[in-house]
C-alpha cells in the first residue's frame, strides 16, 4: 500500500482522456498537487491509503472547467448596462467607469470573479484586463489558475501612458509572477482597431523572446472588419497574419467574422480560436462557424468574455449555448454535439493555456477536479453524463473544486476567500460604478 | 393591526405589478394563499403582525415562473438521445419509450419535472402529455399549479385506443379535476400533423362547450409547414384559422415557421404563443420571429418544452437563451430585453394560463412566490434585478418556493415529495428507459 494525500471516490468520473473514458464507481489518488492513480474506487483503494479520503457518493468527478477568454475584473459592471447599442454601452457605461479603475477595484472585481468561477466549476481561465497584476493578486488568493495579460493599446490605460510603458510593464509583470506555481503570462494586444502595425509587431517579438503565448481579440464584428479594411487594406485575420500574428502560440477571441479561407489560414497555422458564444449572442455580434473551423482542425476553445456582457462566468451554462447556437445556425441538431463541446471547455481549453497537464484527469497531470452533486433533480435520471453535463446542469451542482490537490470550496463554503467580507466590498464598488456611468449618461 | 397567516421581509421584491414596480427592502403579507398587502417593509410592519414571520434579508422576491409549454413527464427521456437528427431521436428513441408508458411512470416523471420546477422557480406549467390524469396527481401532490391536457391524436394512445375515446376522456378529467383549485384543464390537439381536420374541429367545440382553453403544436419546423400544405392545402397557422382554432382561447406552441401575414393573423385572433427558444436551438427547428409577434401585440410567452429537448425545465436558463436568441437572430443588442423576456416568463404566461391572478405580486392575487439568494457570486453586484433575473441567474440561487401561500421547498428541502425516494425511483426507472430504446435501435 502506498500512502497519498489524498483519496476522492465518486460514483462517475468524466476523465476527459484521451479515449474520453468514464469511470463508474472509481477513485483517484493525488500527491504533491498531481494524479496518482485514477481507476475504479476498488483498484485505488487497494494501492493507495490516506489520511484524508473524501467519499463523495452520488457525485461526478470531472476535470475543472477551462475558461478560455475573459476579463474577470469586468464583474464590477455585471448587469451595469445590458440592451444598449454597442456604442453606447461601450462609450457610456463601459468606458466611463474602466478610465478610473485602480488596482484596487481591479483585484476585488477579479477576487469576485474568482469566486464565482471556483463556485460554478471553473478552475483555470486566459484573462485580459487592465492592471492585470490586481488580477494576478485575486488568483494568488483564490487558489486558480490564470494565462493572464495586461491589455495593450495604442492609448493610455490606468496602468500606463502609453504603449512603450506598456510594454515595459509586460516585462516586469514577467519577471514579477514567472515563478509562481499557477500564474502565466501572454502578450496581449487588446484588437487590430486600438493598435498600429508596429504595436503588434513588437508583441509578436516580446513574445516570442519571452517564449510566452499571444491572446487578442480579432474578427468579433462585421463593423471591425470594415474599419480594419479602411486602415489596413486586409480583413482582421489577412492582417493579424501579415504581421506574423498567427501561429500555435496564438489564441485569437471570437473569430466570429471570418471567411472560409480565413477559417484555412488559422486551422494552417495552429492558431487557437476562444467561442464566446453568449457574448457573441448578447451583443449581437453574430455566429462564429464553429463547426466549420473544427472540420478544419481548429482547436475551438470555449470562453464567457467578461461579465457585462454576458452576465456570467458560467461555463455550464455557456457549454449550452454553445451547443444550441450552432445547432440552430446550421438547422443540423447533430451539430455541436455534448462531447464536442465539453472538449472545448477542457482538453482543447488546456492546449491555449499551452499546459497539457490540465483539462483532463490522467495519471501525472494536475488534480484540477470539480465535483458533481447528482441528486439534483435536473440530472435525474442519469442516462448519459456527458449530455447531463452540457446540457442540464447549471454549475450550482458543483459542491467542491479542487486546484493542483488544495480544495477551494466546498459544500458552500470557500476556503481560500472571506467570502462575507467579499458580498459587502461588492456592495459598496456598486455605487462607485453607478456614479461613474451617471456623470457619463 | 390586521394579523394574517405568513409575513414575508426581503432586500428586493420584483413585482411585475402593471407598473412593473420594484419595492427595496419591502414585505409581504398573505392571508388564505393570497397576497394581502405588498410594499415597503416599514409599511407592512406597520399594519400586519403574524405568527409565521419570514425574514429572508439579503433576498428578492419575484413571482414564481410560468412554465408555458412543457411535457413534464419526458424528464424520464432526459439526455437518454441527444446530437441526433430528428426523425432517429423520435422513431427509435422518444417513441419507443412513450408506446409503453403506464401510469406509474407517468406519475413518476412528472414528480421529478415538478421537482425540478419547484427547485429552480417555476410555480406554474402548461402540460400537454400521455395519461395526463397521471401528471395532475403529481401536481397534486407537489403543491404547483398546472393547466393540462391529454395529448390527442389521430392513433392510439397508451391512454385511450382512438380519438373519440380520447375526447371522452378529456371530458372525464375535466369532470374528475374542475374542482381542484391548482389543477385547471385544457383540449390539447397534439399537432397538425398528428390530427384530422374533424379532429381538430371537435377539439374546438369541446373546448368551447367547457369553456376551457385550447394548446396545440403549431408551425415548429418548415417540415411541418410543407407537410401541411400538401395534406391540407395550406400552412400551419391558415390551416389552423380555417378550422376557427385560432382565438383568445388558444395557445399555439412554437410558432417558428411563420410569416408576416400569420403574424398579423395570430395578433388579430388574440391567439397564444408560447415560445421555447432552447427546444427550437436544440432540435434545430429555427428562430421563432418573436421580436415582430411582440411587436404586432401578439402574447408571447415562455416555455421549456420537455426535458428531452432542452435539457432542463429551468425557466432563469430559458430567459437567457430567449435573450440571447433574438438578439443574435436581428444582430440588434436591443431586441428581447430583460424586462420584456421576464414579462414572457411571468404576466404574459399568466395570460396563457387564463388566471389573471398569477404571474405578478399585487393585492388580491395569488401567493405564488420564490425568493432568490442575493449573496452568491453571479448575482454581485446589484445593479439592475431585472438585469440580474435574465442573465445571470441560475435559478439554482432560489431558496424558497411558494404556491398559494404554502412553502413548497425551502433551503434544501421539499416540504410535499418524499424527495430521497424519488432519486431511488428515478435511477431504477433509467434501466427501464433504456431497455425500450435498445430494444428499438
Amino acid at each position: 500500500m502506498q500512502s497519498c494525500d489524498t483519496l476522492l471516490f465518486a460514483e462517475i468520473i468524466v476523465t476527459q482522456d484521451e479515449s474520453r473514458s468514464i469511470i463508474y464507481n472509481g477513485g483517484v489518488a493525488i500527491s504533491e498537487g498531481n494524479i496518482m492513480c485514477i481507476d475504479t474506487a476498488a483498484a485505488v483503494r487497494s494501492q493507495y491509503t490516506s489520511e484524508n479520503v473524501m467519499e463523495l457518493g452520488n457525485s461526478l468527478l470531472m476535470p475543472g472547467l477551462i475558461n478560455s477568454h475573459t476579463h474577470a475584473a469586468m464583474t464590477l459592471l455585471r448587469g451595469a448596462a445590458d440592451d444598449l447599442p454597442l456604442m453606447d454601452w461601450l462609450n457610456n457605461h463601459i468606458f466611463p467607469v474602466e478610465q478610473n479603475l485602480t488596482a484596487e477595484k481591479v483585484e476585488l472585481g477579479a477576487l469576485l470573479a474568482c469566486a464565482e468561477m471556483t463556485r460554478y466549476g471553473t478552475t483555470s481561465f486566459c484573462d485580459m484586463y487592465l492592471i492585470e497584476d490586481a488580477t494576478y493578486k485575486a488568483v494568488d488568493q483564490s487558489g486558480l489558475r490564470v494565462l493572464g495579460g495586461e491589455g495593450l493599446f495604442m492609448f493610455p490605460s490606468p496602468a500606463y501612458p502609453d504603449f512603450d510603458a506598456g510594454i515595459k510593464l509586460v516585462r516586469e509583470l514577467e519577471a514579477k509572477w514567472n515563478k509562481h506555481p499557477r500564474i502565466r503570462q501572454a502578450v496581449m494586444p487588446h484588437a487590430v482597431y486600438t493598435t498600429t502595425p508596429e504595436i503588434l509587431t513588437t508583441c509578436r517579438e516580446v513574445a516570442e523572446e519571452l517564449d510566452i503565448p499571444i491572446h487578442i481579440h480579432l474578427a468579433e464584428t462585421p463593423a471591425e472588419t470594415k474599419a480594419c479594411v479602411e486602415s489596413f487594406g486586409k480583413r482582421p485575420v489577412e492582417y493579424a497574419h501579415s504581421l506574423g500574428l498567427l501561429s500555435g502560440r496564438t489564441t485569437v477571441a471570437h473569430a466570429v467574422d471570418v471567411t472560409d479561407d480565413e477559417i484555412s489560414l488559422l486551422a494552417e497555422t495552429g492558431t487557437n480560436v476562444a467561442h464566446n458564444p453568449e457574448s457573441n449572442m448578447k451583443l449581437a455580434s453574430g455566429m462564429a462557424p464553429v463547426e466549420k473551423m473544427l472540420a478544419k482542425g481548429v482547436n475551438v476553445t470555449l470562453g464567457t468574455d467578461g461579465a457585462a456582457s454576458n452576465n456570467a462566468l458560467n461555463m455550464f451554462t455557456e457549454m449550452a449555448s454553445c451547443a444550441f447556437l450552432h445547432k440552430v445556425q446550421l438547422l443540423d441538431p447533430t451539430a455541436a454535439s455534448a462531447q464536442t463541446v465539453l472538449d472545448m471547455a477542457t482538453c482543447n481549453g488546456a492546449r491555449t493555456m499551452g499546459q497539457s497537464d490540465i483539462g483532463s484527469l490522467a495519471v501525472g497531470n494536475q488534480a484540477d477536479i470539480i465535483a458533481i452533486d447528482l441528486t439534483q433533480p435536473n440530472l435525474l435520471p442519469m442516462h448519459n453524463p456527458v449530455s447531463q453535463l452540457v446540457y442540464s446542469t447549471t454549475g450550482a451542482e458543483v459542491h467542491m473544486s479542487m486546484v493542483a490537490g488544495e480544495v477551494l470550496y466546498r459544500d458552500g463554503k470557500y476556503l481560500k476567500i472571506d467570502y462575507p467580507a467579499l458580498i459587502d466590498a461588492a456592495k459598496d464598488v456598486a455605487k462607485w460604478v453607478q456614479k461613474k456611468i451617471q456623470k457619463r449618461s
